[in-house]
């Protein structure tokens, strides 16, 4: 499979998020050429701001480390084995969230110009984060490589779509009473 | 009670983080002068590099949303008129995770020189993060004052104690075999 291919499950995943009422943002994972874990963005389900699709996806992976008793050390190797496709540039958080996992390779579809993490506002795919009050270098969260522009043009209309139905969990304008 | 009050409580979570070998950081969230949510850095206990005080304190606040059946407004309203108290200053990831769920107030303890994300390296606090893929100015994330120095001495003690003990999931340096 090429990238698209994998950007395309990542889409699929974006269309299962506008089915349910949710911002529409997709992310797969991919380790060997295999889609591994599966993400759509979840906030309004949940009604957790936090629950992005990588979030979704990230835990999904964390999952199956876990079941498979997995240490510290080789959940970090699992993780930097892997890419990340998402259909929009991730935000600042889970730019921050992919560097402190080890993540190395991430594909985006649209740029996120008011919010993005890689790149758009902020560049923490270059210079990683790093975990709360760990000052030692081992454990740095690192930088990853991050490229955009791949079916920009689908992911900008999923967006389009979502918001000409309106999103129901935005504040309503006041209506007069009849 | 006074502001150090909380900050005993968020270094009372630290020092169990430091009694679990987990990176002694910890966290209350407080409503009303009540302390509603504590959560201690589980990074190594959950292999997940993610589990950091604030995210755990804000995952018990959710779960006691959630368990009350709050709307996601409702949730946004409960965030807001909290104060977060945490013994070392929040990461990139963590500083963006609270402005998305709009927590308006943070105090911490020491610095965080290498990797703080409200003000030692970024500003989240200051300009907020975004949804990912969201354009709409009404779920924009925003920014919150963040006020540092409260016991930094007593959390940078932690820090020190467990760096001394050696973090047990750092790599080990290679021993010849005997």
């Amino acid at each position: 499979m090429d990238k698209t291919a994998y950007m395309e499950a990542a889409m699929e995943e974006a269309r299962r998020a506008l089915s349910q009422l949710e911002v529409p943002v997709g992310c797969v994972i991919v380790e060997n050429g295999q889609v591994i874990a599966r993400g759509s963005n979840a906030t309004n389900h949940t009604r957790n701001a936090t629950r992005h699709a990588e979030m979704e996806a990230i835990d999904n992976l964390l999952h199956l480390c876990q079941s498979a008793h997995l240490t510290q050390q080789q959940v970090a190797q699992r993780f930097a084995a892997c890419e990340l496709y998402v259909t929009c540039e991730p935000c600042i958080m889970c730019a921050a969230a992919l560097s402190l996992l080890g993540i190395t390779r991430v594909f985006y579809g649209c740029a996120n110009d008011r919010f993005g993490g890689c790149g758009s506002v902020m560049e923490v795919h270059k210079h990683g984060s790093g975990p709360c009050g760990n000052n030692q270098a081992e454990e740095k969260g690192r930088g990853f490589t991050c490229v955009g522009g791949l079916m920009a043009d689908e992911a900008v209309h999923l967006f389009r779509s979502f918001y000409e139905k309106g999103n129901p969990n935005a504040p309503r304008p006041h209506r007069p009473l009849s």
